[in-house]
């Protein structure tokens, strides 16, 4: 027997709806690439993205034709991922700070028809444009630009496209298991592979994500994403925003310390997300200004691990309470979230501040367990690590056009990796299953090895990987980058993770590197590392 | 093209998955009808859910099996809830304050084959047992209890029951749009008519209310719902509370002032819901004793208007902040609560208490909209009244087993409130559509007269009703029901309106009641006194 309510679908057009409704006035500044700042409302944005769902029928796209971006947080880019989802299409954002052979792999691979970009990519599209396989439609993000149409006659520009529409569009209705978005993630090897969202994953994450514990944007918050646009819809914050009405001001491509602290302090963010090395950069500014950031209650940070040093500066100079976070593009991102328990409130404050360091519990709607090699679930005692595998509302099924794959296991999606869960169900990410060292039956985290290797001050960089060893199969190496003038000395190195870290687990030898090979992303290349000095302990 | 995300499905047992998991270890604590507090956990209720749900099994029920409650908000009670509903049978719960042929009516109508009762309520199921026509099991919450069992020798007690279970069990999987729960509204006229919310609504709801802006459970709060879980399950709080993983306590039997005070101080209550009534009695019991109330930080009052008066008692002697609520069983309930938004804040401090006042606006999840006689839409303009018309995940589409009526207007539900709604989308309900006087065209409201005359010093109870006139088609007379001792003129009641509504508003005419007729929720039967004084205007 069903129940008895009304069916309506969880579709992207409603979130947009529901702003307009019930928070039209709303401000959105947004800095454009080209223009400075431009200050809208959610009203403006959403009677924008009718005109441009308006515009795209008129174009006459097929259902769920996917439609690329190659954008920074602006206004427009806004609109696009209302209006290409809203009206029926996939919105594909794309990471252009991936190398164009990759671009152009990710593009073809995701038959984008449409491909809407910012003044900045206007070479970088240039270059590309003849190996682009499926795109018929280049939009230039902006009004008519004489100069970029000489140079690129094809080139359609947003403005006009969106006046072409209609402003009497309504939005089709659609079912919420239709495809919404696209996001290829960039691993260190192997082709991107695309994660295709849904309407009903899409909304369910902005639910999650509002929950008071998770992320819980409110109307009175202004919030900063200064995560891009194209890093999984900006951590689902302009999604989040829109069904809770906040305020938002979108960065446009400065991410640079000082254009951040203008933001916050101009238009009084309340709530701002990034990944860390964005807020060592803001830090860094803040302290050699007589900025206060006194209107920023929150960050939220995740895509890397945040240092415990940079929440206590937030905390203890400026107020500022931070939300460490973990997610996946596979999972639309959200993850889990750091935020206390009832009884944390009565530990000292030494204790609650150490408590906020790991990657937190989950939202409702998320749910993780970590497993052995065999699969078998192992216990909650913040100890056992193990393969963390995950599954839930704005979990993935399968890579885009990768069905035919058996990617779950008993419904769990494997994260790829280590971690560990305590007794109250709060994740700490160890390692990347695949950089994770066995030595001897034993498993040695690189991470924690390079969190302190990195403190040492004659140190640039760091990275720890493992490599064969006759008696203990693997063993850990740690390689070293110097900071400019100096040369520190094995036995030195060494020697600063005594007291640290377990005897045992403390690396056999240091070789010295001028960099860290890395990705287009800045992620270290580990595999690089193994390969050049796979034999450091057998030869 | 659909999207690849897991089709994870939205049911109940989700969530109390979720609490065991995440918040297994948080308090629960309840007064029981006859034992006094016992103190248990999410764990707890998870695993005698996992009981219940195997031993109705074990009973041989069909799927969707309605089994109906009579009972308190108490442990066992909230079992019920997730045993019941996880089993993918139907928690059906009743209101025992209704006439005991409501009560018969209602479970014949529901087909309750369960019947799971409080020792309070012994002697009424005693009385009315024979008349159900479908109840096979009747089972009393507690131990056994050989004095009941010797005078209803049918009678099976819950704590035998849920130890037949089996801690094996595996909750079964359902659609989403299962039903899972029913409720009967109790109007002034017919029969009661079920609302049957499927896992679907009921999911949703929890995260509509969890949003930050609308209830916004957290981890971190105690929740005391004196809102009984017979009125449309304590208005989802114990699903809303299991996703967040707060505390709750459970106020069983006695919502007397002093019981609660006891409650939220011993227990360091930080949210609490109820009806206005249930508040009174508290800061009435509140004014007279020590206590400070210093854990509560919110209450949550709905069911019918909170008096400003109520409001700020709480805010200036107590610190606590009070979230309007409005909502109908037919929406699970919540329909609006008043938060701020960020533009209020810079507002003079007397302006942002007024602006608390009305019902607020919907989380994301719920729309709105008023509409003339023609059904044609009204401007938002905090001025133009019509019939209130919702629509959203967690709204009723047909009532209980008349599916065949057609209830909707393009889609939107007809609340029978008559309402405004202003340029922000705050809702303030004026009258129920049938109690609205209709004179010369205009409207008034008949709540709004009501309001001025409960505050005159000489009235203990007050209603107005429009009734017939010959040249204004009707007009309002205000049925009087003075304080003991007092004899109050009708000179001296009407100029009391004076200066206080506009003079075409004051009614025409005092009537002097001993008592108002009430239903069996306490409701004024208003077409009773249309009725009684239909010619006061016209013989």
């Amino acid at each position: 027997m069903l129940g008895q309510m009304m069916s309506k679908q969880l579709v992207v057009s409603a979130l947009i709806d529901h702003a307009e409704r019930y928070h039209g006035e709303t401000e959105i500044a947004s800095v454009s690439t080209m223009d400075g700042l431009e200050l809208t409302s959610w009203a403006g944005i959403a009677r924008n993205a009718r005109l441009l769902a308006s515009a795209l029928d008129r174009l006459g796209l097929a259902p769920q034709t996917r439609c690329a971006t190659l954008a920074w947080n602006n206004r427009r880019h806004l609109e696009i991922y209302y209006g290409v989802s809203g009206g029926g299409h996939v919105c594909h954002t794309i990471n252009p700070r991936l190398f164009p052979e990759q671009l152009v792999y990710i593009m073809n691979h995701a038959e984008d028809r449409v491909l809407f970009f910012d003044h900045t990519f206007l070479p970088l599209v240039a270059g590309i444009r003849e190996q682009l396989e499926t795109v018929e439609h280049f939009v230039l993000l902006g009004p008519r630009d004489e100069d970029a149409g000489s140079a690129f006659p094809e080139l359609k520009f947003y403005d006009e496209v969106i006046a072409g529409g209609s402003t009497d569009y309504q939005w089709p209705d659609l079912d919420e298991g239709t495809a919404s978005s696209l996001c290829y993630t960039s691993g260190t090897t192997g082709h991107p592979k695309g994660v295709l969202y849904s309407h009903r994953s899409t909304v369910l994450h902005a639910y999650g994500s509002n929950t008071r514990d998770c992320i819980g944007f409110s109307a009175t918050d202004v919030v900063l994403p200064v995560v891009p646009m194209f890093h999984v819809n900006a951590w689902g914050s302009v999604y989040a925003c829109a069904m809770s009405g906040s305020r938002l001001v979108l960065p446009g491509p400065d991410l640079q310390g000082e254009a951040l602290v203008g933001l916050i302090d101009a238009h009084d963010v309340t709530v701002a997300l990034g990944v860390p090395t964005i807020w060592a950069g803001l830090l860094a500014f803040a302290r050699s200004s007589d900025t206060k950031l006194s209107s920023l209650e929150r960050t939220v940070i995740g895509g890397s691990a945040c240092p415990p040093s940079m929440m206590a500066e937030f905390r203890d100079r400026y107020g500022v309470e931070t939300v460490h976070a973990w997610g996946m593009t596979e999972m639309s991102p959200l993850g889990t979230t750091n935020v206390p328990l009832a009884k944390h409130g009565t530990l000292p404050e030494e204790d609650q501040h150490k408590l906020r360091e790991n990657q937190g519990r989950p939202p409702f709607g998320v749910d993780m367990q970590v497993v052995d090699d065999n699969g078998q679930s192992l216990p909650w005692d913040g100890e056992s690590q193990g393969d963390l595998m995950v599954k839930g509302y704005w979990v993935l099924d399968s890579y885009f056009h990768r069905q035919d794959e058996d990617l779950l296991r008993d419904g769990w999606f494997a994260t790829g990796d280590v971690a560990t869960i305590d007794p109250d169900g709060y994740l700490t990410i160890r390692d990347r299953s695949k950089d994770i060292i066995k030595s001897g039956g034993e498993w040695i985290s690189s991470v924690e090895l390079e969190n302190i290797a990195l403190a040492h001050p004659a140190l640039a960089d760091a990275a720890v990987v493992g490599v064969a060893h006759p008696k203990w199969d693997e063993r850990p190496i740690l390689v070293a980058v110097p900071a400019p003038g100096q040369s520190p000395g094995e036995a030195d190195l060494l020697a600063f993770f005594e007291d640290k870290i377990a005897h045992w687990q403390i690396p056999d030898r240091v070789v010295y590197a001028d960099e860290l090979p890395r990705n287009a992303t800045g992620k270290v290349l580990k595999r690089d590392l193994r390969d050049r000095y796979a034999t450091v302990l057998t030869g």
